[in-house]
């Protein structure tokens, strides 16, 4: 059994080029087929098919719907979060509401969210009620997660542990869902189940964070967008929150100056240095990737499995894009 | 047993006000408990709820989530359809995008969606999968009907066939969909429950073109509505695409005159009136609702469950508000 992202993404593109979709109003379809087309890391899919196929030794094409059913959920959110946060660009190309329109990023993005559902319950079988619930649950939590996050914005008072709780919900509880996923078709038991979802929400943690850090200190060349848009949209990111708690009157200064971009993005930065926010940011993501790791210790899997979510949790803390 | 629509209606009243919500980010809620709080008829989950209770001679209560897991999908519907509409009133009250804004409305809706889908599988045991794809195929017809609805506003061409096809995958395939969710719930044999949809669905037909009638022909001291609304935003009604396909010149040129509102509502609806598409969509929604009747034919019911069913349909095309 090889276990490799490349080779799981590469099952998820073709199982989202094999999609069906109703003959009837076709312009629904159309932003559908455009979101799912438009890559990313294929993180999702791949955490079901991988612990499934470590769990059961089967083929992981078995779980492709469940694992699709995942990524459908996770562009559904993209669609609906760039109508709420105007984003025009999303991957290098325009955002649907941008090119279609609001109105069918709405629509477009609730038919994701009902196929979503049908996928994860295809050909389920007896599994079916733990497959619903646990996405039915973490669906609730990504909503959570949402108006949390658009709640914060009108807020300067939001503490770091509000912070992990919001990035938890928003983010990373929806990998755990993956890996529960994966965990639950190959009929795992309870406790193996939980520990891959703790797998799952601790990498995703690690993984937010490091988002946070590559929009601050990311090399714009390998990183592949812009450095410091979170300082300019004043976005509360784990830097933004600790700086203010330590920096009460310093750092609203400087976000508050009329700076050209450049130099507030210059002075902010070099604000987080420091207080040593990068390293601090760098370590804490260490942390919850090394949280992962422990997660599984329990967890009876051959080497080439245990290397594999080792590796992938570990990239989630260090990687440069 | 008592059939009466009052008596589901309060039902679902009750069990409306006794819906729990999670703890966090309570702001997600507050749409979807005002949203629900705002009336309507209750008539999906009557259906529901009636079609159990005659089918199965046990207590509708047992249902009651599967009744609301079509309210709340109803509503979700209402929240994003008003968002796409820029509708600013729904019910006599500021509609949830103008009352928290269209990210709240977009937000709490999906929640809701996620929501109905917990409640249409509460406590469902073995009738999980029949119920869970019965109420996904229904999710789908429903945003190809927005689909639909959205694109004839750009067309000048839509048939009478067109807009049958597009109205029944609005809103009478719900209807459909909660009859035959009460009739699976109650263990009933598919040409049953085929019997039960075919009622729902033709009823649903006969009530959406009473809707086009009332909005010109309604009295306003009944219809608690403006009469005329239709005309004034052009839309694409029955009586309209009839009427522009048997007056292509007259009645574009109605239209696009520069008239004051009273004016224009007069002209078009002499219009319908020379062209007798009072009496012919009153014809046409009694036909429906006859074949609502009809399509119960063959299923054993009891008298008093017979007597609903007949005098619910015959209000779809009669009523005045």
């Amino acid at each position: 059994m090889e276990y490799s992202i490349d080779r799981f993404a590469a099952m998820t593109e073709s199982a989202i080029a094999a999609l069906k979709y109703p003959a009837t109003a076709p312009g629904l379809y159309e932003p559908i087929k455009y979101a799912l087309a438009s890559g990313g890391k294929r993180l999702r899919p791949a955490l079901c098919l991988a612990v499934y196929a470590a769990l059961s030794h089967r083929d992981p094409a078995e779980v492709i719907n469940q694992a699709l059913a995942v990524e459908m959920f996770h562009n559904f959110t993209l669609l609906h979060d760039d109508v709420m946060d105007c984003a025009d660009i999303r991957r290098g190309r325009p955002t649907v509401h941008r090119r279609w329109g609001e109105n069918a990023a709405i629509l477009s993005g609730d038919a994701m969210l009902t196929m979503a559902y049908g996928l994860l319950t295809d050909n389920a079988g007896d599994k079916f009620p733990a497959l619903f619930e646990e996405f039915n649950r973490t669906a609730m939590e990504v909503y959570q997660g949402q108006q949390l996050d658009m709640e914060f914005e009108n807020r300067s008072d939001v503490t770091v542990a509000e912070y992990i709780e919001m990035i938890k919900l928003k983010t990373s509880v929806l990998l755990g869902c993956a890996c529960r996923l994966g965990a639950i078709a190959a009929g795992a038991e309870a406790s193996v189940c939980d520990s891959f979802y703790a797998y799952g929400v601790a990498m995703g943690l690690a993984f937010q964070l490091r988002d946070d850090w590559l929009d601050t200190f990311g090399d714009p060349a390998i990183f592949g967008k812009e450095i410091g848009g979170d300082i300019i949209n004043k976005k509360k990111t784990w830097l933004l929150i600790n700086a203010m708690a330590e920096m009460p009157d310093e750092l609203p200064a400087i976000l508050a100056e009329d700076l050209e971009d450049r130099e507030k993005i210059r002075q902010v930065t070099a604000a987080y240095r420091s207080l040593h926010l990068d390293h601090r940011c760098s370590e804490l993501a260490n942390r919850y990737s090394a949280d992962a790791i422990t997660a599984l210790g329990n967890v009876a899997l051959d080497k080439d499995a245990l290397a594999f979510f080792t590796a992938l949790a570990e990239s989630a803390a260090t990687r440069n894009h």
